[in-house]
């Protein structure tokens, strides 16, 4: 049914994956910041759990229900048009939870899921000391369980080692990441939260080519041109919570200014006016299909 | 159960509307939002259907069911503890589509439901020249209906009338309110949506004391200084998409800039820091609560 | 990804439909009747607006949710390899709020929508007299933006006329239905509540091979043997509430007889084994998978 | 508001289970089953773990997401006007989890959670031997989280063990209940899978009238006559699968004749007619308030 020429979604993310380019996958927590990063011209959407259990109200430490993530995804799918990797934490239990996680992100329209080798509930990765990595074999039967579910071959699994953010060392991350690539991983997410990007240097230069390399440059971006991103051969970074974040502190001002100043005058210059939301969400084709189909009798024979 | 001492939001709400003094009710659409907006002080939140639309990621034309925005009313219930007050479009059908509305909002958590005497699925307000109002006499059925439903005799039903909206006159809208308040409304909310408050001012000044008055000044607050609908005898102002209409413009900005430089060192200055994210949250408290409860097994007898 | 010789549920449908030979859709209201409906060897399920608000615990008033319909729908789909035909009352509003119930039914996995022509919120068709048509050229607007929407052109709209139901003649009947098919239709069901199927018979005859013909003979089957609507031509059976009232009788039995025997040992030769309900569900294979995928570190080279 | 005469359900609970008489506890799935219960006169509701996943159509084995539990759970309130006891399994995770499921329990009208000292994801204890415990003192974590978290004093928190499913002793089943007891639990539901109520004879003679117990006698309810139960002392009785067994065994019925038949006319006599459901959820009710509320404004002054 899709024409030949026009590749799904799983295709896309697939071929970005794949490709020789580095890519950008973008944060969106809700329908609406889909759209705003799909719109700017990402070409793919991260579905962050810290941004998504933010904008729920809850914390990152598995709160939220995987059907409430999943609920969330299912409003950035119908946002966008861009292939959406989906944050599947630790998999929400065993190997039955993760892989029921799995095929039900496939079913909602997601192109992805990244699993990370924790232990349920997990704490946010930038969140005090208490880390703990699931073994090694009980993490690679998640793996396969999920691979074995998958309807679609061109959905990715994508692994995610936390060695690093658990105290691991850089050999660590190595020997898991490659467990996960036989245990069918798709690509690796080396996850870091040091001011510097030395670790992922180390760790991508040992790695070579064996699965694409993603990650999520939080602590380390500001003191890390993308372009030494490229230089390390990596494929996608993700801009995992800066859609939240520009969110959060712009509410915080204009709330804290309509309270301060009693009125909005002074914000309206810096918020968006109405009809930029209105042409984003397209309330003129609403205006024109109403024309065309609120009474089709005439054009009947 | 609810120390005396401690009014319920339902209570407090009431005696907002019922008080002397102008109060602000600011519009959340989100967990994270209404965490804000209570964080910073506001009373009171709008749960706004044009904001929850626009973050689910659809029209504010009832694209959104109501049992998905009572799904995110629960979420801002739930991360908040100011009463909330629930923009219940038109009722989303007949007098027991809005009696059952209602009573799952209030179910929920809700202090007020406010219904609007528009035609169902309704635009929003602010759009376009299609707007029909539903005979008198239905609308205050529907109302009534909702009055009799509800458990809470402190619970709020305001009845907003589109009349202005629609292009009716004050004289107009002032025999519908009037309608309103006979078949049991506890407030009326005159909307308008001139660049000036000349409509509401006529509006304040002939229908006096029998029912608090609510407004959204979105087009005229601009131009009208807050001082100047406390001198109408205006009880309630909603500030009703300026935190969405922040979240906007601060993620359009972020998406473009990470496009443009390729990166987020332009963009870290002006989003909030992870650690003021945390900080709101109350991660400190979960990981205090842990050591409360990971183990409470030595300190039993 | 799909091989070429298992056909999808959307195209087992169309076949069905397109096909020389009656066929029947089975009522699910949820995830068991829908496995049980399946595993008896229904070909396609019909899940059912009046059964689905029952055992959700509302009115088929449209008190519940399209959102909350297709919830459930979603279930059903999980729980079932056959397609299903989904009953979308009227469409829960205008043309935009028919074709989002479309979009969204299309992608939970529903293999047809079927919208009738009353006004919203409807009445059960068995309910009183209360039952109102909606305008012809509003209804082809509905169909039309309905099939302009479908993404899998498998996909089946079928337009459900109340026009007997309303008091309306076969003829009145025929010409609606000629209009529906004009304006984009699949099929058409044609529905009556008549203790006979004469109106049935009747416009069934002066139809042709238009379009296939489905029908729910709730009332009528009694006096009508199946053999009788192949012979009118028909082309799909719904038996459309049987498996909730089977439900219904057994749970009200089973709770009176705990009540009046106080105990279970009467009851327990009628009610299924708990080895029954495990055998349909695969507990053995879960048990099985747990062996498989618990801990696959060994088998990594 | 409460009128000082009516108790809540939660205070209708507390005084049933700390009531002299032995009581029963009906399960329920959905709506219907919850309707049907309350209607046939039990005194409290049961919201079975495994019959929900039963009617969502997956296996009780935590496949179902805490939330789409609680989903259900309320629209089995929504229907019913006695208390409802959450089966809460095992708490789904850590001792935040727990007490986020018991706090959104509240939250939707519940009167007591029960949840039991397994590892999560649990397996239903009826099948295989694949049952392991948690260690005591995480379990009274959990407990006393949960009691910390209730806003209502007569909210009811239930520790069931799973000790003799697991192989345990009941003299290990006595020291874990004890030390539930000391951590909070306001009720003991002590589970057993034999075929005689020996073990429980043998746990309620030494138990004593520390805390009310609470039993699911699935297995030996055939062998043990009720007032058995009331002689040991035992306060609630959970008919915790008898609905749902019904409705499989029912609908499975109904689905074999209609395939063998061809037809419905045999199955006619053991469904219940339409009437009878309609009669149950109060349609006549919705037609007179249709007339009470449809149009009101003749009435008015």
């Amino acid at each position: 049914m899709t024409h030949p020429s026009v590749p799904t979604r799983n295709e896309r993310l697939r071929a970005l994956l794949e490709g020789p380019e580095l890519f950008f996958l973008m944060e969106a927590h809700d329908g609406l910041s889909a759209r705003i990063a799909d719109s700017a011209g990402f070409p793919a959407i991260w579905a962050s759990g810290l941004s998504i259990s933010t904008a729920l109200g809850v914390r990152d430490s598995d709160e939220a229900s995987w059907s409430q993530i999943l609920g969330v995804v299912g409003r950035i799918i119908e946002a966008s048009d861009v292939p959406v990797m989906v944050d599947g934490d630790t998999g929400y239990g065993n190997f039955n939870s993760a892989r029921r996680f799995v095929r039900q992100a496939e079913l909602v329209g997601a192109s992805a899921v990244c699993l990370e080798d924790k232990v349920f509930p997990k704490m946010n990765s930038f969140v005090g000391e208490d880390h703990h990595l699931a073994p090694v074999g009980e993490f690679c039967g998640k793996l396969r369980a999920c691979q074995d579910i998958r309807a679609d071959p061109n959905f990715r699994l994508v692994a995610r080692t936390e060695t690093l953010i658990a105290g691991g060392s850089v050999q660590e991350a190595l020997d898991r990441a490659a467990a996960y690539a036989d245990a069918g991983a798709d690509a690796i997410f080396i996850h870091s939260r040091r001011k510097t990007a030395a670790q992922i240097e180390e760790f991508a230069a040992q790695w070579g080519d064996k699965l694409p390399l993603i990650i999520a440059p939080t602590t380390y971006a500001p003191t890390t041109p993308t372009e030494s991103f490229r230089a390390m051969g990596l494929r996608g970074v993700i801009w995992a919570n800066q859609n939240m974040r520009a969110a959060f502190a712009a509410m915080s001002d204009v709330c804290r200014t309509i309270l301060s100043t009693g009125g909005v005058r002074s914000v309206e210059p810096r918020i968006a006016p109405l009809a930029e939301v209105f042409g984003l969400f397209g309330y003129d084709q609403l205006a024109e299909d109403e024309r065309r189909y609120a009474d089709v009798a005439l054009e009947l024979r």
